[in-house]
């Protein structure tokens, strides 16, 4: 049994991560932090795991939770991670950070975007970005993996079948649109009952922190030096998220080898199912699983296409592949302890 | 043309004040205060007033105010109105009061429901409660007016026709249902949307502090000594409230006596309407509107009834009713910029 | 392993049994028919179900679908199941009906309430009432269990503890309030998005259907002949169930003996938890779950008490509880297949 | 006064149009039809008209109902609008058709898309599009105004500065959502609150019917011949809408050129709002109006722009234009009795 601990678990990532955690066949949760809530029942804040829970949140110690578990789960926010990272890395601990403070390849960009010196440059270039169904090799033999944030994880999977095959084309328009849970449990006027509801709209425009993400591991999968527009929305819905992408396909291509491309990406993933040629899906054909679910629009005249990718922003864009990645690291089947996560309403 | 003022603008009640104040067509609204966004256009915060509204955000400052008005709304928190209300009653303005600061008539049953000492126990002999249907023309000669809390309104309007008649039996079990701006627009971990959003549950069960206001002003409407049992809920919509009230009828209540106690109570009525037996509202049917909808449910064998009315718990249940006040304050017909309000979606 | 029929597994609780029945340790679906559907893929219907279930509906032929299976679950319309449930009990499969045609003991009663001559009046008297928590050793000897409505569960299981001791008192007064997926899959007006976003009404005032369902098994619970009034209201939400009840207590009874007969009562309960007293549950707590909260307001001195108790609709309140039978009549542990099954957000 | 009659009264537009008349200072509705609900008063069916309407919907019989009006507004589904129109036209009744009956130019197109034969081919050629800022003119001298699609409204505002100056550039992305109520009341699966609750997907990717309305109107806004694409979404809200627009601009393109265009087409606008570079408008703010709001982002280096429409589908993009209209024809001030039609919540 892998020995567990989350660090940060009263947010929701940490709630999530905890219920995937405690159901798992393979993992068991040994602790759960929270500065805020120290000593408190899990079950007080998180009635709904009555029954499978009797753990008090404790304080984040590295020394003595170290010794305790085989993997911890970085559930923070950006900067705090960090620190956390380091310290837990040094003790020997695998670490699964689910902030963004190991996304960025570069420490002096990790600064421009999010405004802070990074503590561990050197760590930075060690890390694996843990986009699963990209990078599953390395993330088996690392010990730090940055999980990707929800929008990149969707737009990735959206492209990489093309880029990977040298079909894509610039620019890449995201269009993507996102849940509020997205925007983390703390309160706020973005995030008050009363000004989501019945409501919808763009934010970010041009300056959201995922697009240099995105960009970076979009320049990867291929040849192309990517130009990519992203503009995220908000959706009046607790969890999940779509992106409609608008791309340019390489002069010569034929609708059989993009739909080919999709086909064989999908082939053997257990997560990543290809809908098919004008099939879209919802966010609700994806809820509480990890799934992405991708379908395409083929304008071959113009040799231009609609991608369009659903995941739930909570499993596939933060916990359930933060566990996908522990799976690939202790050499377990991908998909256990998430194949049952789902919801048919 | 009425001058007015609304002390604490930028809140939810005081939002939906300017509203209607910015339409009424004999009324115009001078002034907006708000401590937090003071000097700050009204329209920033609430584009929907675009074009409607040149106004900025003042500081609340009695002394200079006092003199550009006739009216001031005072849409504070419950501690901090009763300081303005004195000071702009001192000042000869007419003060209507939307929060629960002079709604309770004794000083030391305010200080028992609301922790603080009251700063003017005079006036609150004097004030008039608001219930425009039952104290009107108290209302029209007062220069004190507390306007009721959203769910004593309603409730009382679903009893009142049978406690006026003597046709009321105990005990009055109210179990009502509100939408979230009741809350205010604080943000808070009870008003995120992810806490609120698909859920449903009760809150201050035996302990709500309209529970007094309600039994209050109950015994004032017949002979009965009333006893109450008030449960309130919070529903996953922005506004809207309904309360289902469970009462007995005095031994011998004919069906047509109780159907005729409403239809006589609401006839007369702008904004009371009565659906009649075995019709009952929606929370949608009064939607920005200042309509109360009332419909019942008899048991003549058992000598019992529900009574089932809904409001808009900012327009009834605050701001609605404040206009309706200062329109009866001053001599205006009641639903004089208030009949146009109303959404059929 | 069990192998099991869902009869009728497009609507909406035959599609929450598949997602319990595919996920089953102990059994598997071997067969979902529908008459609408048949010969479409399942996942064709439920995309959220890709990657655990190849099934294609198909036809309800009880001759040939009998030898396939050991249990058959009808998620029929009522009136339509009782056709399915003789067929299927006469070739000697167990049944459990979600429908309500088993739910009344009385041949004359159901034709009254249900408007239809029921078709097997002696099985009516033989089948057994699926309350698991009530009826568990008779549900074990079963061939036919009556899966109970999900607003009967909610109340039963509310009063229920007291019933048992004798502590309780008429009149009990049940304030009921469920999501929109209790209405089933069948568009109509009542369901269209808009009629009821932003929306909150009662329904079925003192005429519902799951009345007299109460009435009948309440009297059982214990001595007291019950007076129930009950008064069922639609959330704006999918899936998700409250019950308020307001009931007298014996006179004498302590809080002590209250707190005690809830405490007892859940004592071994798989499902059933006690929250305590004054700490009430949120519908959000027990979601996708099969769990149902209870938690208590006593007011000693007027013998009074509130009881709120909260199921999801779909799940402890049809699909789950029937799944909690079958596992009882097949010698299972409770909450084998169901334990895990729960959100957290 | 203007007297005016709506055909088909009972759907979403036809109720919304209601609201409007009844309230607008310079005409009366004189007549509502309704097939389905001839005979039945109007409140029954929108009970939020209480006290402002005694009409009962009549049945459609042009001979009769033109003697009592002005101006009727066509609320019927596409196809069978037609009709109603000629008969209307010919009895010298001034017509505004809010199907898509009269939107398309040409007959044969209209039958590609619309799969019927038009009726009326000449009267095509003499309607005047309705987009009230682009042929204000026309319509105030036209018998028949052919009201304009939701997101056509919204997508063409949102390039029309930019088109009618020369700086628009191919291609022109519209990503756009809509809510609900632009469905239609008619329920059926695509309508169902338990679809629709928490969910969000595209559908008629490629294939909308309003993208040919797009591209023949946009072609007439400059001398650039538009490749337009359009993906419209489906948002978990009842009203509103809101598209994002991904275009380019024309080598040379300055910022100060972009915003100009926008101020300048907006400056003396009654309902179409810029809110300036970089502020971007939420489907809240024109809720329950007849505005449309624009917000822009310019990528100068890239010589491209998003631009960000909001509108309420029901109001811009249906009824609210409609009156615009009507109001236009009848040479009264555009916002007369729409001006006041707002929520800030």
């Amino acid at each position: 049994m892998i020995r567990a601990a989350i660090i940060g678990a009263t947010g929701y990532t940490g709630a999530e991560l905890m219920r995937i955690l405690l159901l798992h066949p393979e993992a068991t949760l040994e602790v759960a932090t929270s500065q805020s809530s120290c000593t408190e029942r899990v079950t007080d804040h998180y009635p709904a795991l009555h029954g499978l829970c009797d753990l008090r949140f404790e304080e984040n110690i590295p020394e003595s939770i170290a010794r305790r578990i085989d993997v911890v789960f970085l559930a923070l926010p950006h900067g705090e991670a960090m620190e956390a990272a380091i310290a837990y890395h040094q003790l020997g601990v695998r670490v699964i950070d689910l902030s963004a403070d190991f996304r960025i390849d570069d420490a002096g960009a990790y600064r421009n975007i999010y405004g802070k010196d990074h503590l561990a440059p050197q760590l930075l270039r060690q890390k694996v970005y843990g986009l699963s169904e990209i990078n599953r090799t390395a993330i088996a033999a690392s010990s730090l993996v940055a999980n990707p944030g929800c929008y990149p994880t969707c737009t990735l999977l959206s492209v990489a079948p093309l880029a990977q095959k040298g079909l894509l084309c610039n620019p890449v328009i995201v269009d993507a649109k996102s849940g509020v849970s997205g925007a983390g449990k703390k309160p706020g006027p973005r995030t008050h009952f009363v000004e989501i509801n019945e409501g919808f709209s763009p934010y970010g425009v041009g300056t959201h922190r995922h697009q240099p993400e995105i960009t970076q591991e979009m320049d990867k999968l291929g040849t192309l030096q990517s130009d990519v527009i992203f503009t995220p929305h908000l959706l009046p819905l607790s969890r999940g998220m779509l992106t409609t992408t608008y791309l340019g396909l390489q002069p010569g291509t034929t609708v059989e080898q993009v739909v080919t491309a999709y086909e064989q990406f999908c082939q053997h993933e257990p997560f990543v199912y290809f809908l098919g040629l004008d099939r879209f899906p919802s966010v609700r054909d994806v809820r509480g699983s990890n799934n992405c679910f991708i379908g395409i629009h083929i304008d071959i005249a113009h040799q231009r296409a609609i991608v369009i990718a659903a995941i739930d922003n909570l499993m596939k864009g933060a916990s359930g592949q933060a566990v996908q990645n522990m799976n690939i690291m202790f050499g377990l089947p991908e998909d256990c302890g998430l194949k049952g996560m789902l919801q048919v309403l």
